[in-house]
């Protein structure tokens, strides 16, 4: 290799910001919509009730502006952490521009954490000022009481009982001028902040650069990525606290797409309401999410009062697998088109999105199954697989590995240096070695087959869980299912079927589900065992809890279940 | 503005560069086509044949880095420049991966300029090795005796007449490894180099990083840009010696877009038969080719035998400005899109794209007045006007300025430091002045009034020719227009409008002009005459060269002409 110095190109030295997606809204997009679902008072039966609220880019900028000033007022300075704890609306979406675009960073707070974990992660980020939604109010003296260095608490709408010392978000930020002097940035300097719970240990910060920011923005727009243009309706479902609610946010902004958020209205008949009303061309959430709006859309179809989608292009699904039964089902029955996203809060996250190649129809066999894969990378995104020994394996379409990822949106680490095992050299570049398990096949489709700690090793060759929980929820009489390892003196590990039925459903026994599953699988993969449960524990991330699941099943033996 | 240590992210240093779009096409997109018109051997009458070359991303992924090794052997560093003179071809695919992603720098050098031009930009790259279409190998001789720094000339293709000292490229890049171990680059590392011919001193060189590329590959990509992915196929007919074909070849790659290349047929005849042929979606060219193509449909229609362009979504339009009337023609008799883009050599060159906004109708009158225009920026684009004062001017629509320009993709000077005149630093920030008038409206529609230096200042006002000469190439009669200052002892300037007319039409009076543009114009806009020639002189790139049109009519006495 040559040690001659390079050539420098002539191009200009200007950062990639959070600041020019601003600029860009303020003024090309400003008379573009932000639709927002709120809670507006409560029903006879105490059930919060949705009212739809319009604002546009053009409002939102300004008041995006107005909050940089105010936040400065209070002392705000680049660097700084502010947090969020709030839903999905158009004033959260003024925090992902005002908070970034003074050089602080917008650090969103997952809601469905315990408080304890609230407080720890506010402590460990060290915010200076905490921006609550209404609805959360009730938490405020129990987070002021933990974290003694918040210097102000800010309130959005109005909250449901008095909290003392806190400023009101729209009084406080409308004192503030329009004008907001954008100070010069580092590209790499943190923009947002997200931390990610893992299964060990303690939560663990991930900084998104405005560099990276940009970029993922720039990589998902495509329309082999998630296909957004100014003329699309966005209703990112899942939640803004959540990795960027997937960049959507900044993609549609970038793009110049209207954005709708279901606020806390996340329920099927809600959404669907949402999508039909707002001609919503794309929306995206998690399996779960889609569940709700299947079942209601069935419902409708039924009562012969379908919902009019027709404008509807894509439900993107990530976060975890959709099961092909569900993709099938929106296709057929309702002419929608589940396209799986993948990717995790260290991956910003978009990493792979399964569009399908020329030529292959969504409707076909071939289309199923590669839109049950997770799909390709985007631009700039490595992926490759690892095997237990470190070697480097093919992407054959069966060869399973460890996943790695590398490009410029991936963390090198985590705030404060911590879960360093995590980033692993390769070759010589760092790589993030994600945890999950994956065959990637010759056309570049990824394949998540398990989380690493939920592989069941078996004599040596590994059991894919997700696969065989995928093919077991397209029994008619299977709601939902996980399947986990129990511990086997010959085999070290054996898969046991943790079911959840639908409602009405006869437990189907050992025999039928062996049955049902030998056509798709090695016999040595079929469970050993089914249990039937009421339900299956999910996490704050919508996930099933299998650890959980691992611990009320340790001592398990396999003989005389219910099921067999 | 705080002077506190900014926090910088945890994202990973992953530069971006074009060793990274290579390695996208080798393993995602391998089995997708690249098409070529090759020239081969001469008809009766001397003229080249065209032959179809099918090969592949795979295939050019293989040889792009065989090159790679090859010119390595040759002595070839990182930061060397080496040269091309071709047309649109598989091989020059294969140079413009092979030499950026060894760390050298892609030169490429225009076909139609005069020998001793071509010599003079070769000596001022400092060009180490160049690589020659087999149909300029006539020029071998003079440029090696002209460059003595050259220390190896390549030919790709047979030569028709022999060549001494030179290297066949097929030939010689065949005996190399199809490995290639990528040097480590810094983003900012030139990748590719473009002169660009101002109309005053000598040729400017503009270096093009491997950051610049990659960002412009990724904001072209998109649907309101040019809406390429993988199922596209598109047909860069803009050479690839001009400012890297629009940046096509890079973004097609990225995004798994077949490609196809005309090379040197580019007559409305080829043109038309590739995009039937090949299935073309997307194809960019000056309006001088669209001219041609526009002729050949009408013929083709007119015959009984029409071409079939169904899946044709979108001919790109730069380089000038397409009247209007070419606009509507395309689309109200053949049912196609031309679609604008704005940009130059030290844009690299996408600046703005004139995709409609949501609701307007690409048939509908305000549809043809917005796509008349150059549309709006493109995602980080910065663009603004000035005064001659120096003021910035409001985007009203109305108020012409010289439009200026920021991106990351942007020159922020010349090779060697030349031209600095026109960086110019506004507010602190350092904008490229595009030597453009423009307006720019309350949507971000940008709109070229004209050369800041074919402007016409009459009587301290503006007048935009090309305004004029949109309008005047709709007349029936006028094939081509250009409207050029001649001097006035009152006004200091004032129009001439000089014609070329449609085959055996006749010459219009000039109260008949006169009357044909008065609904549109001031009066005092009007061409006071016109001249009628057999051809307006068109310059190295396709546009009018109005400077030798002035220099042809300095003495220019409006009284006694034919047209008046």
């Amino acid at each position: 290799m040559s040690t001659a110095p390079p050539l420098l190109s002539t191009m200009m030295d200007v950062p990639l910001t959070v600041q020019s997606i601003l600029e860009r809204v303020r003024t090309l997009y400003f008379a573009r919509e932000v639709v927002s679902l709120m809670a507006s008072g409560k029903d006879e039966a105490g059930n919060p009730v949705p009212t739809v609220h319009r604002s546009t880019y053009g409002e939102v900028a300004v008041r995006a502006l107005q909050l940089a000033n105010a936040l400065t007022s209070l002392g705000v300075q680049p660097g700084d952490r502010v947090a969020t704890l709030a839903v999905n609306s158009y004033r959260h979406l003024e925090c992902y521009f005002g908070i970034p675009a003074m050089g602080a960073v917008l650090h969103t707070v997952n809601i469905r954490l315990h408080p304890d974990q609230v407080a720890w992660i506010l402590n460990h980020a060290e915010d200076k000022v905490l921006i609550v939604e209404n609805l959360f109010a009730g938490l405020i003296p129990a987070i002021r009481a933990a974290c003694p260095h918040l210097e102000q608490i800010i309130v959005m709408g109005e909250p449901a009982q008095s909290v003392e010392d806190v400023l009101d978000y729209d009084a406080f930020i409308s004192g503030f001028s329009e004008e907001f002097a954008y100070p010069d940035l580092d590209e790499r300097q943190a923009a947002a902040m997200c931390y990610t719970s893992g299964t060990t240990g303690n939560p663990k910060g991930v900084l998104y650069s405005h560099r990276s920011t940009v970029l993922h923005s720039l990589v998902s727009a495509p329309k082999d990525a998630l296909n957004v243009g100014e003329a699309d309706t966005v209703m990112a479902i899942v939640p803004m606290f959540h990795v960027n609610a997937w960049g959507l946010p900044y993609t549609c902004a970038l793009s110049g797409a209207k954005q709708v958020f279901c606020g806390m209205f996340s329920d099927g008949k809600n959404v669907a309401k949402m999508l039909e009303q707002e001609g919503v061309t794309i929306t995206a959430g998690v399996p779960t999410i889609w569940m709700g709006l299947l079942a209601e859309l069935d419902r409708a179809q039924q009562a012969g009062t379908p919902y009019d989608l027709h404008q509807l292009q894509s439900l993107i699904v990530g976060g975890s697998a959709a099961p092909e039964a569900q993709i099938r089902a929106f296709q057929t029955r309702h002419h929608l088109t589940l396209k799986h996203a993948w990717g995790m809060t260290e991956t910003h996250p978009i990493g792979t999105v399964s569009n399908l190649p020329p030529g292959v129809s969504v409707t076909s066999d071939e289309g199923f199954t590669l839109q049950a894969k997770q799909g390709r990378a985007v631009p700039m995104m490595g992926l490759c697989l690892l095997s237990d020994e470190g070697e480097v394996l093919p992407h054959d379409g069966k060869t399973m590995g460890r996943l790695m990822a590398r490009a410029p949106w991936v963390a090198s680490s985590y705030y404060k240096g911590e879960g360093q095992a995590n980033f692993i050299e390769i070759g010589g570049k760092l790589w993030f070695d994600t945890g999950d398990i994956a065959t990637i096949d010759a056309r570049g489709y990824m394949h998540i087959q398990d989380r690493s700690k939920d592989l069941i090793k078996s004599g040596g060759e590994w059991i894919s869980s997700v696969d065989l929980e995928n093919a077991l929820m397209a029994h008619p009489a299977v709601a939902q299912a996980a399947v986990i390892a129990i511990e086997d003196p010959k085999w070290d590990e054996r898969p046991l079927g943790v079911l959840v039925l639908k409602p009405g459903a006869d437990a189907p026994s050992h025999a039928e589900l062996t049955a049902f599953l030998a056509p798709k699988f090695a016999k040595w993969w079929l469970p050993d065992a089914y249990e039937v449960v009421p339900a299956i524990p999910i996490g704050a991330t919508g996930k099933f809890l299998k650890r959980e699941l691992r611990d009320q099943f340790t001592a398990y033996k396999a003989a005389g279940t219910a099921v067999r």
